[in-house]
This record gives structure tokens, sequence and C-alpha cells, in this order.
């Protein structure tokens, strides 16, 4: 009996949702592409199906009575009304968990994508047996978890761990967040090809590719000595060591997991940020920060979602308001 | 009995002790400059020579056995030894708590006195009532103390609340740290000198004071109109901002406490600060955050250590290393 949960991530492009046992394991999944269009309906609708679909799949008598979804959402302390969710702009303002919750009849938990993924990642990935860690997502942007004693740092409007937002250039690059210089504009995908083309002066094999050129061209091109790709990759290393070399001073932590897309480039940008972390860290955090990939990959969200409705460890204690 | 405590603000110039009751109450001080000869045995005999002051002033039957210490000074998890003091280097590697402990028989708690001033803003002062807060002391250099859920961040090297050494500006102003562009190197009291002077060509009314210019001065010429020292407070309060910015996205703190002697300075950087913090954070935690001037001055950090002898709430939880 409820030895397994649903777990949901709600990506921008695929809604996929696992069943997840007490060890978790995965013992179904399914998925779809996100709705765009019916707005939050939609979404809830599609849930409901792929639930139905896993409680066919398995004995439904062995599901607990939990749901729990990992989505780029922003939400406030103790509030099931999501703020904003940037690439999901259909559930700014709507209360999910509630419409789930009446359809289905299940509590629902839900949980900011980055910071599922470092729970995923602390409780069967890089930094299990870790009592501090940063979990760094690379992708189209900068995403970030952190977790400290053993707990996920949410903070009171739920944008803690948000370090893709973190300056790195005073007059820098504008960001979408409406700040300017952010990690993000140096370190994500978007920003190894923008680099790449900005230092595509002169005769270079990049050129080619100039209209579609993605992150993984510019990591092809690196990995076969292309003097633009690799001295691209190095500034996206230098930006994130410059970032992170802040961050150990001022969080400590035992270690720093590299999770996302722009981890499969990790041979061209890490030894950068292992440069700027060591010159620029104190020597006693620098020693100590483990910089690591992540293990789990595209499931660690749905892991870090999966043991917030099962496990004790990592409930949602800053949830109750400590001002009440 | 045991109601009240001995705390201890041993400075880089100045020794203060302090007796405290539970309420925060100081009932009793004494005072000697910091012994710069002798060692680290000079710094344990003007202790124990200030307690006994203390005691004779006091009823000596209400003192704890306990002796707080704020100092500035990092400490690795569940370890006595203090790794580094840069400005008491004489304590470099000793047990100055053990020592004290077999001269005094007193139980010792040693604290950063970053991480004190912020427990003690905490307790009794600008932070009291939230759950999460960062006290930025802005001084000779910039120190910095956190408190999440209620309770210090202290980081298994003791090293977390760092934020004098977050980067800043990439390629900017080498830092005693071995970085370079660090927070500090344009936001403390020799920042804030270093950059009028280097704001002062042409003629100026700062100037005059090319040999001995103090934060001060620049401040005072500040609030008559000299457009230098202004603009020199303004680059201050930029970057402070840019830094604090980063921090609110990161932590998503309630409030940010201002501390140390540049806090005199208040009007002529704050302004700029809250500029950077509206423009550059994500909108919740901008709007949540309160920017607010220290409360408890010179005894932020006797009332914070004091706090760890008199309460639990404080208790060194982390001091026990979650990997045994």
């Amino acid at each position: 009996m409820d030895e397994f949960v649903l777990a949901v991530d709600l990506g921008g492009t695929n809604l996929r949702m696992a069943v997840v046992g007490r060890d978790g394991g995965i013992i179904h999944r399914e998925r779809c592409p996100t709705p765009h269009t019916g707005g939050a309906e939609a979404i809830v609708s599609a849930i409901a199906n792929l639930a139905q679909k896993c409680r066919s799949a398995v004995d439904g008598n062995s599901l607990s009575r939990s749901l729990a979804i990992a989505a780029p959402v922003i939400m406030k302390l103790a509030e099931h009304r999501i703020d904003s969710a940037p690439n999901l702009p259909m559930l700014n303002g709507t209360d999910l968990a509630g419409e789930l919750n009446r359809k289905l009849n299940v509590d629902v938990v839900l949980e900011n994508d980055a910071t599922a993924a470092a729970i995923g990642e602390h409780w069967l990935g890089a930094s299990r047996g870790f009592d501090s860690s940063i979990c760094v997502t690379l992708g189209t942007g900068v995403g970030g978890g952190i977790i400290l004693h053993g707990k996920p740092l949410r903070g009171p409007d739920g944008t803690a761990g948000e370090i893709g937002h973190i300056c790195v250039e005073p007059n820098g690059k504008a960001c979408g967040c409406g700040s300017w210089g952010c990690l993000e504009q140096y370190a994500s995908a978007t920003a190894v090809v923008r680099m790449a083309r900005e230092l595509a002066s002169g005769p270079s094999s990049l050129l080619k590719y100039t209209v579609d050129l993605t992150a993984k061209d510019v990591f092809e091109a690196a990995l076969k000595g292309d003097a633009t790709a690799i001295e691209a990759f190095k500034r996206m290393g230098y930006y994130l060591g410059l970032a992170l070399a802040g961050l150990a001073n001022v969080l400590n932590p035992e270690v720093i997991v590299i999770a996302g897309g722009m981890a499969a480039a990790w041979d061209a940008f890490i030894e950068e940020t292992r440069i700027q972390i060591k010159t620029r860290a104190f020597r006693e955090p620098a020693d100590r920060v483990k910089l690591v990939r992540a293990e789990l990959g595209d499931d660690a969200g749905i892991l870090g979602v999966a043991s917030l409705a099962l496990l004790k460890s990592y409930e949602r204690v800053d949830q109750v308001d400590p001002l009440q």
C-alpha cells in the first residue's frame, strides 16, 4: 500500500510522468507534449490523462494519494497560487495544485524545477550524502537549487537558489529578468552561441553555421579544435567560476552539482571554472567544495518531487510562515 | 542563579567584555587594549583579567559558567582550532577556547564576529522577528553574517556569510583575499577613500586631505556638496546594491541590516543601493527585502555571542558533523 507516487516533470516542451517507489525506482513512465493552447485547464487535463494511464499500467492500490510536480514556476511561501512561470505563461496566477486536487482528489506537491533537481541529486544523485550543496542547471537559461543542512532553501517568495541572476558583469548584456550582466547571459546555451558569434570575427569554421548555430555545434567545433569555439566555452567557464567562487565563500557548500543540457559540454568549460573558484574563493571553501556532474539527467526533478511526496526528510517546513 | 553571562568582543584594537542578562541587558562593562605582543597567551591573560574584574563588580553567583567570545576568526566545523585570524595573527592555529577553558574553568563559545553581529541584530536589533536576514558589516573591510530559518549559517569551514568577497568587477581592484574586484574593494571605508582619490582629478575640496584622507572626511565633504565625495559614495552604494541584488535573488531574505562604522554614512550611499536592488533583483524578493540600519552598534557582536551562551535558539547545531 502507498508504496508508489506519481511524479511529474512539467517542462516547456514535454510533460513527463513517472511512477516512483520509496527507493527512487521508476516502474512506469508516460509522456506527452506540454499543451500550449487551452490555458491551465489543458495542462490539468493532460496531467489527469497521464495519471490515468499510469494507474492503469500499475497496481492502482499501491499508489499513494499524492501527485508531485516539478515545474518552472515561482510560488510564495504558504500560498498555492503561482506567482510567475515565464516559460508556461498560462500558469501565471493560477492555483494549479488546487485545480489538480479538485479534479483528481489527490494531495498535490508543487515545486520549482531547479529546486526539485537539487533535491533529487541530494536524494539519489551526485550530492547524496552531503549536507550542503548547490545544483546549477545550465540549459537555455541558468537555474539553481540550494540544499543547506540537508533541506532545500526556498525563501518566502520561492526565488531562493536563482543563481542565474547573480551579476557577473556590471555593465554586461541585458537579461530577460530586467537586470543586465547576469550569469545567465554568460553561462547558458544561448550565451555560448552569442559569445561564439561575437568572437567569430574573421574566418572561422563556425561562420558556416551562422543562421542556426546551437551550443551543441559550438561544443563539437571546440572538440575539433576551433579556436573561437574553445574561447566561447572558456568565457562561459570563467563567468560560471566567478559566480560560484562567490557562492563558495558565502554559502560554504560541500558540493556543487552541474546539471542541465550544457553539462554535456563539461570538458569544454570546467577547467576554467575550477581555476576561477581556486583563485577567487577563500582557501578553505575552495579546497572543500567538490565540483561534479549531475547523475540523474532528466529524472532529477521527477525524483526530487517524488521524494517530497514520499519522504519526511525534505518536507516543506518553510511553507509554515514563521511570523504567524 | 546563572542569570548572567560574560560576553567578549575581541577586536583588532580593543578587547571589550560585558555582563549580559537573559533579556540582553548589560549590567557591567570592562575594556582594555587588545594586546599585540605576547602571543595568544597575552590575549588569554587579558580576557582572564577582565573576567575577574567583572566577577568582582557583580554578584559572582549569578554568573553562568560560560564565556562567549566574538572575534575576527574563522574556524572549521566541529574543531576548536582557529583556522585564520588575519587581524589577530597571533591566534592563527591556536585553540583559544580550549586555553580559556583550562585557565578559567568555563565553557567557551567562540564565534566569528560578523556572524555574532548578525545573531545579535536578530535577537534584539534591526532584524528581530524576521526568519531570514543578512547583516552586512561595512568597516575597514566588508563582513557579513546570514540567518536562515532563524539560525546562523556557518558552513563546515566557518566562512559562510563572507559577502565582502563576492566579485563585483571581474577585472577590478586586487583584494587582500587573493582575488580581485571583491565587494570589499568597493564598499569598505578603505574603498571609499581610494575611490574618492581616483575621482579627485582636477580641483576638488578633497585634495587638501590628500595625505590622511579618511572615509569620515569623504562623508563630511559629501554632506557639504562636494561632487567628488558624492560620486565616491554613489559608487560604493552601486556596488553594494549590485552584490545585495544577487543575494536577494539567491537567498530571498526578509531583511538586510547595514552595520559597521560606514553605516554612519547611510544617507550618502543607500539611495543608490536601493536603486540597484530594485532594478536588478527579481520583483518579489526586491519588494520584500527591507534595507535597514543596524540598531545595536558596537554591542551587536557581544549580544550575539551572549545569546549563544544564554539561549537554546541559536545553538551551534552545525557544530555536529552531519556526516559522522
